[in-house]
């Protein structure tokens, strides 16, 4: 794995580069804010699967598309923005959330810079117009798609009967669709053909509900120094997760747990979900999204970057607790 | 004037058809809220300047054009659904705010959903791909703009030193960009060079100024049966409107009519307002603005849709008091 953690600290490094060059000197507290949450650091998944779905459709094709992958990562931050406002999130990557450090209609303005940037950068990649063109039908689908997911997702938050189809459905648009289109766009904006594309944007959606049901893992098993999380808020707070789904199924109450727990209550909980088999259930469906991932991309031509995308796709389901 | 507002009635019923078409009949909360203000009517006077623009350009091209023309329509929906949260409005066209009828984070995932579709109808309209990606670049950086002018026209709430200067670039930013992308995207749709582009744009901005400055001159002097809205509320409010700068620059202080008025104070204010010439200087600027907007078209061929566009810059400050 270290060649994949050294390929995406260089990658970081270079997306930071660019997002400093553009975002690090900007006037008034509106551009500001919108750089606030970029400027924080952050992983830069998304660029890295957009240079590397690129790199694997056409070899040196991403020098021209670190405008689309700067894209991909202001949509996502542009949705991190509108999110913490509607969950009332204080903290992200360890810094104050935008509407803590301005106010509301700030950050709904800030988050809606973004959006428009999105757009923009995403034309200013050197790329054939009818792919450009193609790219940006797919971000606008995208967006709209992380709208419902989230819509969903707070939408589930009033509900109990929600099934494991809903919450992949609602993990597919909140997380899925974002990973989707990073890999298409970068396939077609390099020449993909539709059925690499497709395969690609397979690839992307499977991916990133994989990397979402190891999230609510995380949650759960991670300790607070691993995860920098809190742990068990997921089930402190009720939320609708892959393990909550299967344990209202199998007629486990989780409602007991729904208050501040301590460690070895967190630990007894988690015991109770091995020994129903829980646990193990939720894995399996997290590593059956990254082998779906991975055969996606059988239609592409061997090549490092295909390999460095497989690995992204274990990597997602591997990351710790 | 009945040629004109003729025109803008077909055009209405054309592009209302299209939005009944396409949102009439949306399922689940978020898309009905995105749906909602726009379902709620209005004079769709942006799809009707890009409609013009793109026949004054090429004849006959608008009718590829439909989908352009709805993006800008979706653009504005988009940007009054934001504003109203930011602005705590309840009631806009007749009917309840999305965030009032629904909530915030519907309001805000709602307006994010009219964003998306407007990026995408850009492209669902027949026209070149270079064109097209035109388009979408000025939609992006218009929508950065406005985003930009909302920003002013908050900050300026808490300020008692905003200039001429700054107000006409605030509402030439939260206003008139959007007139000079509906208008510059009509006609770069419809394979307008790039001095045509830029005179539409200039025409459309200034357009937009003008507009804002008559609705400002409309909310003292309208009767509240003629503007259906509450007389002199800019006033009450305390409002950075040209009307308020200009009082300041001549010494005439405002600060005791932020309060509720009689209808016979408003009418005393309003004389003072006259008296001191200050009605008269911000008509002035109005129709300046419309000149400079139809001076604007002057490189293009005479047509008659050149002619409509220059009666919709003189319909703009001839609007009702």
């Amino acid at each position: 794995m270290t060649t994949l953690e050294d390929y995406l600290e260089k990658n970081a490094e270079r997306i930071d580069k660019v997002i400093h060059r553009y975002f690090g000197d900007v006037h008034g507290d509106l551009f500001r804010a919108s750089a606030h949450l970029l400027l924080a650091g952050g992983k830069r998944l998304r660029p890295a699967v957009v240079i590397l779905a690129a790199d694997a459709v056409r070899k040196g094709s991403s020098d021209d598309l670190i405008p689309a992958a700067l894209a991909l990562e202001l949509t996502h931050n542009f949705t991190l923005i509108h999110d913490d406002i509607m969950d009332g999130d204080v903290v992200r990557r360890g810094v104050p959330t935008v509407h803590t450090v301005w106010d509301e209609p700030t950050a709904i303005l800030a988050g809606d810079v973004l959006y428009a940037k999105a757009f923009e950068f995403i034309c200013l990649s050197d790329a054939e117009n009818p792919a450009k063109i193609r790219a940006v039908k797919m971000l606008a689908r995208t967006c709209t798609d992380i709208c419902e997911g989230q819509s969903m997702d707070m939408a589930f938050e009033k509900r109990d009967d929600v099934s494991e189809l809903d919450y992949l459905e609602m993990v597919s648009k909140k997380t899925g669709v974002l990973y989707g289109a990073s890999a298409a766009i970068g396939g077609i904006l390099a020449g993909a053909n539709p059925v690499q594309a497709d395969a690609l944007y397979q690839f992307g959606v499977n991916s990133g509900v994989a990397f979402q049901i190891q999230d609510d893992l995380i949650d759960l098993l991670a300790s607070t120094e691993k995860s920098g999380k809190d742990r068990a808020s997921d089930i402190r707070e009720g939320k609708q997760t892959l393990i909550a789904i299967k344990a209202r199924e199998k007629g486990l109450d989780l409602a007991p747990y729904r208050r501040e727990l301590s460690g070895a209550e967190i630990d007894d909980l988690i015991s109770l979900l091995q020994n129903a088999g829980i646990i193990e259930e939720v894995r399996a469906v997290a590593v059956e999204r990254a082998v779906v991932a991975k055969q996606a991309l059988s239609v592409l031509q061997d090549s490092e970057e295909k390999q460095i995308l497989a690995e992204i796709a274990d990597y997602f389901i591997d990351r710790g607790y």
